[in-house]
């Protein structure tokens, strides 16, 4: 019991503990060589919180309403009217009405995104995303650096120590995760896979300069992430975890036909420790009851959900 | 003179043993920390040999004579007509055109090579890349396995000794080199970088699969290089090397305003040896002169060019 100490010893506890003995033991029928020992996750939601919305759109609500302070006529115009009026329930539904399938204020939402950024060098949004990053969450009293859950953290080490490398797949942007990732997962930035507009070269004589354009390039959810894992890792994964409909694809990818595999569905339903909801994770529920792959219950399979809490 | 046996002692070789220990000198002026120690390497010409046509250019026209054996109206139609007349010309001047800015004959091959590959699963074309690979170079008496230089490969580990993490950058196909990437260069599937058909994720019962589309996706040339390298790093390299036009906007971006770099560009002077061309390098070949890239040449600077040789 001496790993994963903020876990309770529960079935899902031990299903992870007899999975990496299953796969670490030489000679026995489900071992995996290390260099197979690809482990993913989904980010928000899966490796940090994402209530009462998503860190990363207020990033992009702060920037926004920098804009509108710049140019008015903006702030009639949505997204910039929900950043401008602090309307974080618009901001909010976005995402889950894109679970429900229904992508219209996601391309509202995109559109402002795609001109908030656009002609920044990749230093500069890295600069401005780390700086955002150091400041403190809306509603629990800790810094958006310590939402990471501790129980997930200490998985990642587990999983390291057992020869496993840990890879980030997330909806969320890549580059806005990038300046953190190392210091709160211990993923460093080539390990992280995620959404990211399209980006171009631009030639100076200081050795040029990689900037944002104004148009999305990759939107990685859904079946774009088994994709985007293959083409950036080369290989499957075995173990795999995500909380929501668009983790769907990729926990379901991870083994495949000739090695065991582990799923893990991380369920929002402790209230008084962090929050509680289903909503976008309805069908991942299904599949996951139907397939066998493993629940984590906050309120029961995590002693502790953040470090110092 | 113990690292780098394979190269003669010039100021080539000079120049690289200084600017390793110059980034490596813990307090001096021009260190830089292990993480970001980034190198990458164009493959084709700078890694590997890539006359009387480039590798992988083998690799389609083997595919593309099986398909004019299954339907014969192919037979008079490029890119299949070159494939099954065994026109190695047509194909080793489509390279060398798209260098001095002709895509008209890339358009053609690519529209060939979509369709070459299309529906195969990532599984699949592994196993035909990794068995075509372990065929013998067409008019160099050795393995495609063994047509790594071995002073490149001796550089690759006397960077790995240096706290470098090497990435392999090419214009050619990601998952067409992965296969050997390991094996060849010690470099594993995730830092390979390159040029792939677009990807779709189909499920089934044994945990999906990721499979070609009859579309491109990226073409990893020229400005798109330095693009691609942040996407899948996230990080600037300090050290990069290529030997073409194409290469030009990687080298160019190695270091930037910050740091230290070495920018390495492999001129092809050795009809001995190994070949004796500069079509599609005169420009990078002007840039080195002009901003002072270090030109290796094979003919002066290789004291051997292959193991074994």
């Amino acid at each position: 019991m001496s790993e994963l100490p903020s876990w309770n010893d529960t079935p899902t506890r031990q299903a992870i503990v007899e999975f990496v003995e299953r796969v670490t033991t030489d000679g026995g029928p489900g071992y995996v060589a290390p260099h197979d020992r690809i482990a993913v996750f989904d980010n928000d939601g899966t490796l940090w919180c994402e209530k009462p919305m998503p860190i990363e759109l207020g990033f992009i609500l702060h920037r926004l309403g920098e804009m509108c302070e710049a140019d008015a006529s903006l702030r009639e115009r949505q997204p910039w009217k929900a950043a401008y009026e602090q309307d974080h329930a618009w901001l909010g539904n976005v995402i889950t009405k894109h679970y429900h399938g229904d992508d219209n204020d996601v391309k509202v939402l995109m559109g402002g995104i795609i001109r908030a950024f656009a002609g920044m060098t990749v230093e500069e949004y890295s600069d401005a995303a780390g700086a955002f990053l150091r400041g403190r969450h809306p509603t629990i009293d800790r810094e958006f650096r310590e939402c990471g859950y501790l129980p997930m953290i200490e998985l990642l080490r587990y999983l390291e120590t057992n020869g496993f490398t840990n890879y980030i797949a997330s909806g969320g942007d890549r580059d806005f995760m990038r300046p953190i990732t190392e210091e709160v997962y211990g993923i460093p930035s080539e390990r992280v896979i995620g959404s990211s507009n399209a980006l171009t070269y631009q030639e100076n004589e200081d050795g040029g300069s990689v900037v944002y354009l104004a148009q999305p390039d990759v939107f990685d959810d859904g079946p774009t992430k088994p994709v985007r894992i293959w083409s950036r890792i080369g290989r499957r994964p075995i173990l795999a975890g995500g909380n929501s409909n668009g983790d769907i694809p990729m926990l379901h990818y991870a083994g495949g036909p000739a090695r065991p595999s582990l799923r893990l569905l991380v369920l929002h339903d402790d209230p008084d420790r962090e929050f509680d909801y289903v909503a976008g994770a309805e069908t991942s529920l299904e599949r996951a009851a139907n397939d066998g792959w493993t629940v984590v219950s906050i309120k029961n399979d995590w002693h502790t959900v953040f470090a110092g809490a």
